[in-house]
């Protein structure tokens, strides 16, 4: 029997925890238990969890629960938080990582404290210039992932390409059967477009691209990015950030109007009985809850953090990218991709 | 009697042009022509346009035809359709405005050729490092400006600072009763995020807030730029292209997955009769049409690019933007806020 999927979780991180991490778990291992391939080590304070583990009825052979008594705070500034972080339960899940106890982190805390700590203790891999947020967007035909999302709001042309490289591991891990294809963002598809930079980055990512590793793909620009014409796009984490944020805005923006259109009237009101279904098919295609979850990838191991105000559906959703990203062996995916990288340059 | 509003329209620019153009022009004057205040000088081919001036009955002491035999041409390179734009009827336009006999041109022509030219004859204001495109977004309460949005893809703390005067103008002269709420874009609210560029901008913004031109309103957020806490939302052109298109290919997805499930069943088919005329509102309010134009602002006179796949509506929403921004005064506030930055200085 191969060696089961190691998941490390601080169970303290984001709002109303532990409770909806913990109902979260309840969801993932009723969907997985058959499976009997992982562990879950659980992280947080003892007495709390053993507390909510009986809420939710939850007594399976895969827990294992690991007390820390002490949690990474929200207030404090991410200054004294990083330093008053040692054996918090976010701490503790990234050591548990490091001494290969677990294969993968997660937790819905302090971004800021996540990053710093993550890279602190599993430090950056050899061949990476700089660790990069990924995150998964929907699009005509699936998911994309997007990166950086935020981690480096400053970038070179050789941090771009390491994004090219962990992303399209990331897609692999998550998609065995499709070939990535790479796009870097930028405001026009020809080639004169962009910064001299972002033209450097696609020089070299045109000499990278392989069956091997990833099909290069050029130039995106925003609109396009959810057609789904490429399954890894690339830019710098203040672009990405603000691509990111504004995307979610606008879908906020127009689900709201939306929703105020067709509740106003009466007669509106008796439309939603007919379209019942098909709006609701429509709402969980674009529910953010499925895209939760951004992983730090480039350290010695993948941490991944899901967003904080999320219910126990979306943490849900992020504990399964966690283990589907073991499961398609992300680590040597990418240790496969800085190889060519390397064999190329 | 004062002076007429004089609007010069580069009628070949886009496609389906002179149709949709005149089409566009019979709009805007079946709405404005109780007025009385304006002069629309129509530069094109005069043959062709005499016919969709007849196809379209317009036949108005407000239209002044002037021939202008060539076009800038959309197939040519950026470079050489410069080159040979001279007395195309774009040139004419931007040629006709330096000599002040128009107060405004617009286009929906070639963008890169439209600033170029613009640029060349029209030359920039003094105190301004850098002209900047900008933009109306909707938001929860009406519209923002947002820009740059990619006439600069790589800007200076001073240019941004630029940008908030130019785009705080704009706002003034569509909506003289607002004072004008100026938002910086960035990837974080607190006072730490971002680059030393962006720090170095909020800085010299808080410095120039006051009552007199505009009220600084410190960072934005991505996903809050359509919330309407902010009138004016400043950024280099690269994210602001970036952020832009995002939003629209996010809108674009949203409603062609909407259509998709009120169309994909015989009882969603029949929820659109009860629902038709609050989606019909939801629609109008989201129309891109209505928030068409481009505005490229810093130059010694305002030009408006329309975009070049529009229709005749989108095209008359340019025009009336056109209309409104010489009725506000645009380049006397752009004076104005000057002045206050270098007393301020």
């Amino acid at each position: 029997m191969s060696k089961k999927i190691s998941i490390a979780i601080d169970a303290m991180g984001g709002d109303n925890s532990p409770d909806k991490i913990i109902e979260g778990i309840s969801f993932f291992i009723k969907k997985n238990n058959s499976e009997n391939d992982f562990i879950l080590n659980i992280f947080g304070k003892e007495n709390i969890i053993q507390e909510k583990l009986k809420k939710y009825n939850l007594n399976s052979n895969s827990i294992n629960l690991i007390n820390s008594n002490s949690v990474v705070s929200d207030e404090e500034s991410p200054m004294t938080a990083v330093k008053n972080s040692k054996n918090t339960s976010m701490w503790n899940c990234i050591h548990h990582q490091l001494e290969g106890k677990s294969d993968i982190s997660i937790s819905a805390g302090n971004t800021g404290v996540l990053l710093v700590i993550s890279r602190m203790i599993l430090k950056m891999m050899n061949d990476v210039s700089k660790p990069a947020l990924a995150g998964l967007w929907p699009n005509q035909y699936g998911v994309n992932v997007v990166l950086d999302l935020g981690a480096n709001i400053e970038c070179s042309e050789q941090n771009l390409v390491d994004f090219a490289e962990l992303g399209s591991a990331l897609f692999k891990s998550l998609f065995p059967k499709i070939k990535p294809k790479v796009s870097l963002l930028n405001v026009g598809s020809e080639e004169i477009k962009g910064t001299e930079m972002i033209k450097t980055a696609s020089k070299k990512l045109k000499e990278l691209s392989s069956e091997d590793n990833f099909i290069y793909n050029g130039y995106i620009e925003g609109n396009n990015i959810m057609k789904g014409d490429s399954n890894v796009i690339v830019t710098d984490g203040f672009t990405g950030n603000i691509a990111l944020k504004t995307a979610e805005g606008t879908a906020s923006f127009i689900t709201k109007n939306l929703k105020k259109s067709l509740t106003e009237s009466f007669l509106s009101k008796i439309s939603l009985i007919f379209s019942y279904f098909s709006l609701k098919k429509f709402k969980e295609k674009l529910d953010p809850r499925k895209y939760n979850g951004a992983i730090f990838l480039g350290l010695n191991g993948p941490v991944v953090k899901s967003h904080g105000g999320i219910d126990s559906l979306g943490f849900y959703h992020s504990l399964d990218l966690c283990y589907k990203i073991v499961k398609g062996n992300l680590m040597n995916e990418i240790r496969k991709n800085l190889e060519h990288s390397k064999s190329v340059k």
